[in-house]
Order: structure tokens, then sequence, then C-alpha cells
């Protein structure tokens, strides 16, 4: 499938751009720094240099699948930014566009979101509009009907790291053999790659998890 | 001041630009369609010729207040990417935009929104997708923290009509001394002029009922 991946020389994204190239699949890397591209993934990658917020329809038509892993942790408002933008230029296409959430919209066993736990905790000042901005993310979608969306999110820490086997939930807080949550990269992109091959969550969210 | 209204000439549009230069302003009208500006205002009026998704920090940094009155009845989904596209633009800017919001997220008399009466409505199919993304758009703007925004809802009817008298609310659905929930264009015009000469709901919404 031809597949483009915005934001792949970030943590996410490097991962899934190599996991699309080892399935064999046609990538190409979105990204602002053309160098960065090269550097990561070698002198004959495919490179569309773009900032997410000059994407449009025509640039974006061409290809099966475009994941958005774009994600800037220090001002996380362009997270949802950069949904609504893409969101925006995705109705005109019927092509597929994946979104990485965070984990904050997940429920806990409690019942509760995994962001209102968060929302809680003291000192949390410095941090918690990124995960604010993800649950907003997911209400937006919810309410999109007429895009091809998928979103998904890792587990609680979203850490550097291989394929290591992983398994998949829906909405939910999923706790590995160590009773914590969380995910690699390597694990995410095995995920991912697996939905856009057969696509089992369109119009939907689906998590992936250490085992 | 230096006033710009987007969407001009719509009901809403139309009065405030009205309103703004009865005031004495220097107000400029944002459409998609010069000559029906010109119709509507006169030949000698200052015309932005802009679609809402092409404006950006650099055209819209001129104006003390921009009020965006785009309102697209039959692809009401346009009205949350108008809202997102603008915000992401002034998130660059100090000056202030306030948006013409729905009436479906004021609270009623029992506790509940507006929104979740019409949601209950048999029959509702064909139009509730307006008010579902009015609520949302109000979210999003109180997630908004790096914007000078002003959100005003009018009542449930929002009907042509000069200036009659009105009163200023907050978040609560008002009953006109009919009974009824109502505002005329003229009215709000009335209303989201005196916000911008006197300030009152800085990153706030307010709504403007008829007498």
């Amino acid at each position: 499938m031809k597949i483009a991946v915005i934001g792949a020389t970030g943590m996410a994204g490097q991962a899934i751009f190599e996991e699309a190239r080892r399935r064999g699949h046609d990538v190409t890397a979105i990204v602002r720094d053309e160098d960065r591209a090269l550097m990561a993934f070698g002198s004959d990658t495919q490179v569309l240099v773009s900032d997410v917020f000059n994407l449009t329809a025509v640039t974006l038509a061409p290809f099966d699948v475009v994941v958005n892993a774009f994600a800037d942790h220090q001002r996380p408002y362009l997270n949802l930014d950069a949904l609504t933008h893409l969101i925006h230029e995705y109705r005109q296409l019927e092509s597929r566009i994946i979104f990485i959430l965070g984990a904050g919209s997940l429920m806990q066993a409690t019942g509760q979101r995994l962001f209102d736990f968060l929302a809680d905790l003291p000192g949390n000042e410095t941090w918690i509009d990124e995960p604010r901005y993800g649950v907003l993310a997911l209400e937006i979608l919810r309410a999109t009907t007429n895009v091809n969306w998928t979103g998904v999110s890792p587990q609680q820490e979203f850490l550097p790291g291989s394929a290591s086997g992983h398994r998949i939930g829906h909405d939910e807080v999923l706790l590995a053999t160590d009773g914590a949550s969380h995910v690699t990269a390597g694990n995410m992109a095995v995920g991912i790659l697996d939905e856009i091959e057969s696509p089992a969550y369109l119009q939907d969210r689906f998590t992936v998890s250490d085992l």
C-alpha cells in the first residue's frame, strides 16, 4: 500500500515508518526537515517536506493511508490544531487517516478515565495540558462522520523500544504482565501496521499494549 | 475600533456590520462574494475577499476585533472546522476574536443543556448535527487558553429583525416576556457591539435575548 507518516522522525513515526518499509509498503516520510529524514531512513527515502498545517487534500490524496504521528509536547495545543486541520482536509477524501492519540482518554478499571485520575494529581500543571487536549481530540474524532479516521492510543507509558509482542484493546487501560500500563514504539508500530493491513477499527479508536 | 466581520452578508453578520458602522467603527466585511457585500452595504464598503479557511494571522492582524459570523447550515461540520482554523491562527495574535456559537450549549432551568433536550427529540436527524458541533465548539474554546476569544450564543430561536431591546445572560437559556427563548439579529448585534466596546466576557461565553 502507499502509506505516508506525518512526523516520521519522531519516536512513534520512526518506528511506524520502519515497520511499514519492513513489510514492503511504499512509504513516504512527511517531515519538516528533509536531512533528518534522510539521515534516519537512508538517502533513497521518499520524503515530502511539509509542515502539517500546509498539507492539503491535494497533497494527501495519493496515499492509501496516512498516519499522523505529529506531536508537540511543548505546545500540545498544536496537536489539536493539527488534528482539526487534517480532519478538514480529509472531509474531501475517501482514503484513510490514522491519528496517534494520547492515553488520557482510555478507561481505567475503576470506570474513570485515565485523564480524570491524572487531573487530580498535585503538581500536574506542567504536563496536564497534553492529555487534556488528547481527550478533546478523541471527542472531535467521534463527532466526525464524514472522514475515514481511526484513532490509536498508546498506554500510560509510551517508550522507545522494539517490537516484543503486543496485544490490542479498545478503550481500556491495559496492564502488562508486570502490572503496569506501557507500550513500546515498536509494539505500537506493529499494532498500527496490522490495523492498516486488516482494518478493524474504522471510525473508532483502539489501543496497543506490551505483553 | 478596527473591526472585521467574517460572513458579513449572512443574517447575523449583516446586522453586526451595520451596527458597527452605525457606531462609527472602521468596519471591514470579510466575504467570499464581493459583489454581494457591495450590494448589501454600498459601494464604499471595505471588503476583504477570502474564504474563512484562507484567513491567516497576517491578514487578521490589522483588526482590533474580528467577529466570526460564518455559518454553514447544510454542512455544519464546517462551522467547527472554521472555528479551529481561526483558533490556530489567533494563537499568534493578541487581538480579539468573537465567535457566534449556537444555543445548544446553553443550560435550561432543569439543569440540562438545551442540546441534551434537543438530542432526545424524535425526528431530529436532519438538524441535530448543527447543535452537536456547536456544543463541541464551546468545549474547544474553553480549552483554549492562549487566544483572546469570546463566544456569544443566541437564544433557541435566532431570527431576522431589528434591535428592540435586549438583555444579556451568561450560560443560560433566557425567556423573553412571551415565555419563549428567542433573539433577533438586531438585538444580537447590539449585544455584541456593547461587548466589543466594553469587554466583560474575555475567554468566556455570553448570550443575548430579546426582552
